[in-house]
C-alpha cells in the first residue's frame, strides 16, 4: 500500500482496528449460536456483548504484545478480549479453529472493498454518462492503428468506456458473490466440534453466504476469481487512461486532464501540461494486474490447507483494493473535469482533405457497377495523392477530376458523400443500446 | 497449440477450414439481411447459399496463395469466395469492415470452445462425483501444512473438489456469456454504412447477442475476463491434481494414479510408479494461467483499435482453449480411474498414536471446567511425548495416566474422545449442501 | 508456435528430427567416453558412429509408434536406434538416466537458439546503428507525456534503441552461459553408475560446461534466467515498436513502416498506411513475456524432480524462442526499411511557437539575477499564451514585449536562445559513448 | 510493503528521508561539478556543503507540505532546500531536470538494496554450506516425482540449493551493474543545458557508472532486468522452502524447522509442529516474482519518457527488495536452525525392501549378458512385489531367488549391488565442484 494512492474509506477496512473488530462480531455471534444450542452458557454471550456495548478501544499494540510471545494472532486476541472480559471468556471459539475467524473475516473485509469499488464503479459510469450525453453530437475522428479512419462522435467514445464499466460492474457484482462466504466448520472442515448451525447463524448476521464445503480454509479459487475480475478492471481503466494521453498529445490536443492553475508541469518547461493523471492510472493498472497471478497460484494449497496464501494476501488484499479504489476514483475526477476541445477535434477530422470519406465513395463505386477492385483502385490513387500532399489537396475534388469516377458518379453525388452527419445517424440507436434510455 | 496436449474436437475449432466456414456463415447472413433491406440483389444472398449447398471443399492453400499478394486475410477469402461464386459475390461484405468478420468468428469459435469446456467440465464433476460417494464415508487423515490435523473422509476431500469444479462451470457459463456477442458495426462502429438490423441478423443467426457499442472490434476486456476465468479453472485443476501427487508420495501412497501393464515409469528404476499425469497437469495448468496477462494488456488498444491483440489472440485463443480442454479430460481420467487404498489411509491415520484426537481432549477439558490455558498445557505436554516417540506411544494412555487431565476427566471420558465416527457426523449435511441431493 | 510468427531456422531447432540427432550424439559421445573407460566394448560405441556416418534418416514416425506402446520417449528412441544397430546398442545409455539426455538436449537447443537470437540481435544493432547515424543530426522534438519539450534528433532516438539492445545481447550472452550446462549424472545425480568423466567428455564434445550439481535434472533456475531474459529483450522491442506507432499516427507522421505497392491496408479505406508490423511486434513482446512467469514457477521443482517442468518447455521452448527470432527479424526490417520525414519533424517541432526554447530563457533569467521563482513565473504566463493560441503567437516575440523580460535580457539575448544547434552540441559525445567510435 | 515482511536497514532505504538525502548529494555534487566549471559561482556548491556540514534534520513533513501546493516533489525539495541554504541556493539544479535526480536517486538505492541482498545472500550460502559439510554423508532418499528414487545424502541436498543460490548472487551482481547508472542529461538527454561533465562527476561521488544514453530518463529495461532478476531469486527460495515443506510432512519428517519453546502450533491441535517458515516463504516468493511483469511493462515508455513507471516503482521498488531482504533473512534462520534427523532419513530410505538398489542390478544383468529388455522385465516382476508388499518382502531375497536372475548373478553378486556407500562415491567431486574446495 502506498500512502499517496491511497483513501481512508478502503484504507481502513483493512487496519487492525477493522479486522479485530470483524474478528469479535465472528465470536461473539458464534459464541450466541452456541449458547442458543446450549453448548456454552448463554451468559457467556451476554458478557461479550456487554462489554461490546461499553464501545471498547481495540488496544492493537497491546495484542501485538501478546502475539509476540504466542506467535498466533488468534489466540493473541483471544487472550486480549478474555483480559477485558473475564472468565466467561473461555467459552469463546469453542469448536472452532483459527481459519474459521481469519477467513470470515478476509470475506467480511473483501465485501465491504466490494461495495466500496461498486460504489466508485457508480460515480465513474455517473461522470462518463454525463460527459457523453455532452458530447454525444461532438464530431471527432476515428482512429485505427492511430491512423485517421472515419467520423465518430466523441460521445460515442465516451458510450463505449460506459458500456465496458458497466460490464465491470457486473463482473464484480459476481465477484463479490464468490468471495462473500462464511466457513465456521473446525480444523479440517468436517464440523467435528461445531455444529453447521453456528456457521449458519454468523452468516446470516454478517450478510454472508455459507461455504458449503470448507476444508480448513474457504477455498482460493474463489480469491483468485475475485482479483482476476479487479485486474480485467484495471485493464479497463488503462483503456481509458490512455485514450485521454492520445488525445492531450501536443499533436493532437483534443482533450486535457483538468489543469490547476498552481500546478506546475515541469520543473524545466513552464508550457507543459502533461496527462500525469492518465499516465498514473496506467502505471497503477500494472500494480491491481500484478495481483492476479499470485493470487491464482494461491489456489492449489496443500491438502486441508497451507498458509502460503495468507502473507501474498496481506499484500494483495490492502493493495489490490485499495490502489483500485484509488484509481477508479482518480479516473472519475479526469472524466469529470476533462477540458474537452471540439474545435480543435473538428480541426483535426478535417486535416486529412477529405480522405476519411473514402469508404462512402467506394461503396457508390460499387454501388454503380464499378467492381469492387477497380473502385479500390480509382479511390486509392486520389487517396494516396492527398495523402502525400499532407492534406493541401482535397479528395472531393481529385474525385470529380478522375475521369473513371466521373463517369459512374456526377459531381453531385460526390459531394453527397463527404458529409458528416451521415456518419452521426445511428448515435441515438447505439445510446439507446448503452444507457438504455 | 502442442499436439501432444491436444484432443482433436477442440483443435478444429481453431483450425483454418473452421474460421472460413464461419466467415462465410457471416458473409452470407449479413447478405440476407442485406438483401432484406433492398440495400443488395436478393439474388446476390442466393448465390451465396447456392454454392455453400454444394458443400463446397475450403481450399485453405488457395486463400492463403492470394492473401500473400494482398496481405489481407479477409480480402484474400473474399477474392476466393468470388472466384467460385462469380459475379453476384461482389454484393458481399457491403459496408462492412474486416474486424466485423474477424471478431464475430472469433466469437463464435470461443463460444464452441466454451461448450466443449462446459461438457468437459460436468465430465469431471460426474466422475469426482461418483468416486465422491464411493469414497464418502473413507476415513483418511486432514493435513493442514502437511502436518497430520483431524480425521475427514476421501470423499469429503473429492466433495471439495466437485463444490470447486462447480463454481468453475457457473464462472465459465458467464465467461462465455461475455464473449459471445456479434459486432457488425463497421469501420469505426458508428453504422455509417450498414444497418443495424445487419448486425442483429447475423447475431440471431449465429446465436449470439449483438454488441451494444463497438468500436472497430469488440471490445477486449471480454476475451480477458474469458481467459482470466480460464486461468481460475487451471489454477483448480493444478490444486486437485497437487493432492493426487501428494497422495501418491512413497511415504504417503494413499491413491495412485492408474498405471497400465505395459508402461515403463523410468528407463533406470523399474519399481517406479510415477503420478506423471498429475505432474503435467500441474505444468499445464502454469501455461493456461499464462494466458491470462497478455488478454489484460491486449484491453488497451489505442483509440478504436490497433492489432496488437491479434497476434497476442492467434496464440492464446488455441493454444488456452485446447491445453484446457486436454488438461480436465486427462484430469478426469485420472479421477475416473484413481486406485485409492483405503487400508493404506487408515494406516497413516493411526500412525501418530492418537493425536489427531487431541483437539477433543482439549475442549472436554475446558468443558469440565479446565481453563483454556491449562487445558492447553496439558494436552501438549502428553501430545509431545508422542510426536518424540514418532508414534509408538499412546496419547490416550498417556492421558490416563496424567494426573491433571485424569482429576478433569474419568478414563472411559477419555477413551470416547478416540472415536472416528465422531468426526463424520456431519458428511451427510456437506454432501447434500454440495450434490444438493 | 503460430506458423506465420516463425522463421525456418528457429524452428528446425525445435522439430522432432533435430532433437533425436542431439539425443544420438549425447548417447554416442558418452558410449565414446564409457568405452575410453572400459566400462562398454569399444565396438559399441563404433558401431554406434559407423551407423551414424552413414547419414541414416530419423524415421520420427517410427519412433513415435514405439513410444505410443513404451509410453516413454528416451526408451523408445533408444529401441528404435537398437533396430537399426543391432547387438551392439544394447551398451548405449548405461548408467545413465532420460533426463541426462533430455535436459542436455535442451541444452543444446537452447544454445542453438541463443546463437540465432544474438546473430538476430547483431542484425537488430547494425540496422539502428545505420539509421542513427544517417539521422544523426536530423532535429525532431522530444517528448515527455507525449507533450513537446525539447529537440532531440531522429538519430539520438535510434541511439538509444542501440545501446538498449546492445545491453540486451549482453544480458543474453550470460544467460546462453546460464543454459548451456551438460548433466550426465544418473537417475538422482550422484554418479553412482556412470563416471563423472563420461559428463565431462560429452560436455566438452557438445560445447557445454559440466552442470556442478544435478539431482536428476538440471535445475530450473537456470532456464528461469534465460526465459526471464527473453521477456526483457521482448520489453524493448516493444518499446522501440511502440516509438514507431506513435512516430506514424496521423498527426504526427514524422515516419512510416515501409509500404510496399501490393499492399491494401483496409478493406474499406483505400488510404490508409497502419504501422500493423509494430502493432504486431507490440503483441508478440506480450507473449514472450508470457513465458517469464511459468519458467519460474518451474523453479521449486519436488525434491530431486518432478515432471511439471516438462509440458510448459515443450510450449514455452519453442515458443518464446521461435516468436522472438521472429520479432527481431520483423524489426530488423521495420527500422531498415522504415520511411523518415524531416520535413514533417522540423514542421511539427516548429508548431508550437517556440515553446521549446523556453527552458532555455528560463535559465537565462536565473542567470541575469532574476530569483528562480520569477523567472518561472514570467517564462510560463508567455508560454500560456502561445499555448492557448495553438503556435500562432510566437514565444520569441511575446518575451521581447513583457516587460519585467525585458528588464533582463536584451531582444538579441532572448533571440539567441531560440537556435536549434544549441541543442546538439553534445551528440558527438553521445553518439562516441554508445557506439564507442 | 507489509512491516511483518520487513527489516530495518532494507526499509530504511526506502523511507522519505534518505530519498532526500540522496536528493541533496545529487544536488550538491552537481553544483561542485558546476562551479568547477564556472557555471555557477564556487560559494553556491560551499553554501550547500556548509549547511549539509551541519547534519540538519531532515523535516519530511515540511518538504510534503510545500508538494501540496507545488505538487512537484523535486521543486518542493529544492524550495525547502533554499529556505534553509538561503540566497546561494538558486544555482542549484541548473540546466538539470527533476528526473535527473530522480532517476540517479533510484539508482542509488537500488544499489544500496543490493549491497544488503548480496551479504543477505553471503550469509545464506554460508549457513547452507555449513550443514551440507555437516551432513556430507547422511544419507537419504534421492525422491523423483516424489517416489523414492536412489540414495543421496543430505549434504548434497544442500550443495545442489549452494550452487544455486552461488548463481543467484552471480546474477545479483550483473543486475546491479545494470541499475547502478547516473543520468544527469537535462529535460531530453540532449545535455543542452549541462555539461556531460557534470554527470561524470556526480556519477563518480555517487559509485555509479554514467548512463551513456538517456532521454529524460534512465531507460527502464534496465530495471526490468534487475526485477526479474529478484524474481528468479524468489523462485530458488521457493524451490528451497518447498524441499524443507516436503521433509517435514508427518509421513516423512526427515527435518523440520526450529520449533521455539513458547510457540503455539495451533489453536486447536497442540501437537502440531507446522512449517510456517517455509510456506510463508513460498508466499512471499510469489509476491517477488509479481514484482517482474510490472517492471517489463514498464519498458515501453512512451518517446523520450511517461511517468507510467513511477507509481510502479513506488510499490515494487520497496516491496520487492523488503520482501526479499526478508525472505532471505528467514530462509538463512531455517537453514541455519534445521532439526535434521538422520535416522528417520535411513529409515524411509529402508522402508521399500531395498528397491532403491533395482538399478544396480538392472546394470549388473546388462553387463552379464541379459538383454536390456530382459534385465529390465526380471527387475521389474521382482520390484513389483516388493512395491505391493509395501514394503515387508526384501527386494534381494526376491531376486536370488529367481531363477533368471540367478542363472546370470550369484548370491554375493546380488548382495554387492544392495549398498548404499556405492551411491556415494562421488560426493567429493561434487564437493569439491561446488565448494571450491
Amino acid at each position: 500500500m502506498v500512502p499517496r494512492y491511497s483513501r481512508p474509506a478502503m484504507s481502513a477496512i483493512w487496519e487492525a482496528e477493522n479486522r479485530y473488530r470483524i474478528w469479535f462480531e465472528i465470536e461473539a455471534h458464534a459464541t450466541d449460536a452456541l449458547a442458543e444450542l446450549g453448548v456454552v452458557p448463554r451468559s457467556a454471550a451476554k458478557a461479550l456483548w456487554d462489554w461490546w456495548a461499553t464501545n471498547p478501544a481495540i488496544d492493537v499494540a497491546a495484542i501485538d504484545a501478546i502475539e509476540a510471545v504466542t506467535k498466533h494472532d488468534v489466540i493473541a486476541f483471544l487472550t486480549w478480549v478474555a483480559e477485558h472480559v473475564g472468565e466467561e471468556a473461555r467459552f469463546m471459539h469453542q469448536g472452532m479453529t483459527s481459519s474459521d475467524v481469519l477467513d470470515t473475516c478476509l470475506a467480511v473485509q473483501l465485501s465491504q472493498a466490494s461495495d466500496l469499488l461498486l460504489a466508485d464503479l457508480d460515480a465513474l459510469l455517473e461522470a462518463i454518462k454525463r460527459r457523453a450525453y455532452e458530447h454525444k453530437l461532438t464530431p471527432t475522428i476515428g482512429r485505427s492503428h492511430g491512423i485517421h479512419a472515419e467520423p465518430v462522435t466523441f460521445g460515442l467514445k465516451l458510450a463505449e468506456a460506459y458500456a465496458e464499466f458497466a460490464r465491470c460492474k457486473t463482473r464484480l457484482q459476481a465477484a463479490r458473490l464468490d468471495i462473500a462466504t462464511c466457513a465456521i466448520s473446525g480444523a479440517v472442515g468436517t464440523f467435528a466440534n461445531i455444529d453447521p448451525r453456528v456457521e449458519a447463524h454468523v452468516a446470516a448476521k454478517l450478510g454472508l453466504a455459507i461455504e458449503p464445503v470448507s476444508t480448513q480454509v474457504i477455498p482460493r479459487d474463489r480469491h483468485a476469481m475475485f482479483f482476476a475480475t479487479l485486474g480485467v478492471i484495471a485493464s479497463s481503466i488503462e483503456r481509458l487512461a490512455v485514450e485521454v494521453r492520445h488525445l492531450q498529445r501536443t499533436e493532437v490536443l483534443e482533450a486535457e486532464e483538468y489543469f490547476s492553475p498552481g500546478q506546475k508541469g515541469s520543473s524545466a518547461m513552464p508550457h507543459k501540461r502533461n496527462p500525469v493523471l492518465t499516465e498514473n492510472l496506467t502505471g497503477l493498472a500494472r500494480m491491481v494486474r500484478s495481483a492476479v497471478v499470485p493470487a491464482m497460484e494461491n489456489v492449489a494449497l496443500w491438502h486441508e490447507r497451507d498458509i502460503s496464501h495468507s502473507s501474498v494476501e496481506r499484500f494483495i488484499g490492502p493493495d489490490a483494493t485499495i490502489t483500485l479504489d484509488f484509481a477508479l476514483g482518480r479516473l472519475t475526477g479526469v472524466i469529470d473535469k476533462l477540458l474537452v476541445y471540439p474545435e480543435r477535434m473538428m480541426k483535426n477530422l478535417d486535416r486529412m482533405g477529405g480522405l476519411v470519406h473514402s469508404q462512402r465513395v467506394l461503396l457508390a463505386l460499387t454501388q454503380a457497377g464499378v467492381s469492387r477492385e477497380d473502385s479500390y483502385k480509382y479511390v486509392q490513387r486520389n487517396a494516396m495523392k492527398v495523402w502525400e500532399s499532407d492534406g493541401a489537396l482535397s479528395l472531393m475534388e481529385l474525385l470529380k477530376a478522375d475521369t473513371d469516377v466521373a463517369a459512374a458518379l456526377s459531381a453531385q453525388e460526390i459531394e453527397d458523400k463527404f458529409n458528416l452527419d451521415y456518419h452521426f445517424a445511428q448515435v441515438d440507436t447505439i445510446f439507446a443500446r448503452v444507457f438504455g434510455e
